[in-house]
């Protein structure tokens, strides 16, 4: 009794997973789909904003920061959103005993670790290896979905989701001539374990902020001014534990916070920023799954995106890559009769036209 | 009226890609397999055994008589066969008459134009362009099956049917440090068009063999000793038509027939022989799509027996490749109720063990 109780918690908001059992207002569905597309477009963004942001191909501001303002402009926004929504009637729901508000740190704390098993990685592990490595987590998070979530995905599903890894593996794959392509794979085996359990971190801090979003129908807002509060308060504490390890050789953080920020700077850190806004909106409304297509069909679009504004050639595995993508995206996310269902005939006389044409090349020839 | 009656002549033998509409036997689906798996086998030693069948990396014989003599080998099983059948009673049907028997030049003649093309195709782009532009044969069977054939594929058989492709495509692509990449898809436009011209004629000639093979109940021995005399006869024409323009430098092609002939030369042969029976099988009882699957998975199981055989490194691209195919290959052929179906709970309790699992890391953190 007390487990099927505790079960309904992690049935609140939509999913798109179980598309089959719960039906969905369009309107709802079209509003995923926009936050979907828009994080997929501000994603791919990032990476070529912070390319821009470098100076001679160095950063001449203190990467570190940019995190921790993020999650500042984050908590600025959700507060301010949160204001607005207490002004009006009815006011809404907000738990706010220990009990829940202890949850909310875990997100940081499991991202603080995934932080330093990444170096720790990265010791082994070339750039190029570390990167294809980091499409595991594609199906790392479909496996803690499955396990932690309890959302049951079909066959289809869980094939889109292995071809969704493969796309965007397949598109990193390094063409001839291109360098460093001998140490691929040839790591230590440490590298490879490390590899995994970041990928499992990694899932692990999507799949626990789902979990904690959806587990009551507190209004998103105060959900987020928990989230980023801590948010904030962890990536102090990280710049203070930098500044600690280097005897504050470059004087304390907050001296340089903003020192060599370019407009370029203030433009990835508001990117970053709404990139997370985005996320937590899919976490409560749609879930993990969602999340990831967005963010891993950014990884192809921001390699088109560079072939156009850094000149680059384009080799025959990105559009391999990209067609796998968008076949995994389809799969999982049509509905399966459109799928399945063999095609009416619409036209019944065009098709007796072919029909007879096979006869005539057959009895002529 | 005329043309539904004619509609019925397709309509014979099972096909796999008609499984919704027709049920089968669970012993005619075992059989068909069987053969579809020979067939992937016997396709993928082939390029090893052409391979061992040269000595020091130049053929000691001349190749243009081993397509000559499985024709032969062909046509004397199917001989053997029809005999051993018309001494049993009932005798089986076969049809005679000159309107039926016309028909079955036809595929030999696509052939014949097909290699035509395929000479001149070479003239404009290389050796590895050429082998990747010949997976566009999968895309082009699929849409003449559609076409003229007016077998319909759902949504998901057309994508599984492009990823097919996509995953061959895969396999082959050049892993870094290996040479002539550059040259890839820089070939002048009539590479391409001669190219795309060569995968439609290809997919033609099997898409004619079904119809053929589907057209009537006759028996498959007779409609391939048909296919198999007008098979030798144009080969035959051909070697004939080598030596006149090679004004018989090297003799007649009947004097030089078994020069150099290894034990390796005749199981090439045989094999090749073998491969296409198994292929008239599959087109009187399944259909081209199958034998598309057969012969492309060979591809990247070829690969994979020269990796253990001739020691290469494999590379990342031929195992994604791999995982492509194998999920196309389940995408088309399984039944959809199991793609689609959410799994059913098998086991309540283990499930809920895990929710207080989750809820007590809930609780304690």
């Amino acid at each position: 009794m007390v487990n099927k109780a505790k079960t309904q918690r992690f049935g609140f908001g939509w999913s798109p997973s179980q598309k089959s059992s719960i039906s969905v207002s369009e309107s709802e569905q079209m509003q995923w789909y926009l936050v979907a597309s828009l994080l997929t477009i501000l994603t791919s963004s990032q990476g070529i904003l912070t390319t821009l942001s470098k100076t001679n191909g160095r950063y001449r501001y203190d990467y570190a920061t940019v995190p921790f303002l993020a999650e500042v402009f984050k908590l600025l926004v959700s507060s301010f959103l949160l204001w607005k929504e207490i002004q009006k009637s009815p006011s809404p729901k907000m738990t706010t005993d220990w009990k829940s508000v202890r949850l909310f740190p875990i997100p940081s704390i499991i991202y603080l670790i995934h932080n330093n098993v990444q170096f720790a990685t990265l010791v082994y592990v070339d750039a190029s290896t570390y990167q294809i490595m980091g499409n595991l987590k594609i199906v790392t998070t479909g496996m803690l979905f499955r396990l932690f979530l309890r959302r049951k995905l079909s066959n289809l599903q869980w094939m889109a989701i292995v071809l969704l890894a493969v796309g965007t593996t397949m598109s990193q794959v390094k063409g001839c001539g291109e360098a460093s392509c001998d140490s691929l794979f040839s790591a230590p085996i440490q590298g490879y374990v490390f590899g995994i359990l970041s990928a499992c971190l990694s899932a692990l801090a999507g799949i626990y902020t789902e979990f904690l979003m959806k587990k009551n129908d507190d209004t998103l807002h105060w959900q987020n001014v928990q989230l980023y509060t801590f948010g904030a308060i962890f990536n102090m504490a990280r710049l203070l534990l930098d500044d600690f390890r280097n005897e504050f050789e470059k004087g304390p953080w907050w001296q340089r916070l903003f020192n060599g920020y370019s407009f370029t700077t203030w433009l990835v850190v508001l990117n970053l920023g709404s990139t997370g806004l985005l996320v937590s909106w899919l976490m409560k409304y749609a879930d993990n799954i969602v999340k990831v297509y967005s963010t891993s069909i950014a990884m192809p679009l921001t390699t088109v995106l560079t072939l156009f504004l850094f000149d680059f050639r384009p080799t025959l595995q990105l559009f391999l890559g990209i067609v796998v993508c968008m076949m995994s995206l389809h799969m999982y996310f049509a509905p399966p009769s459109m799928l399945i269902d063999l095609p009416k005939m619409l036209n019944e006389d065009s098709e007796s036209l072919l029909e007879v044409y096979v006869d005539r090349r057959t009895d002529s020839s």
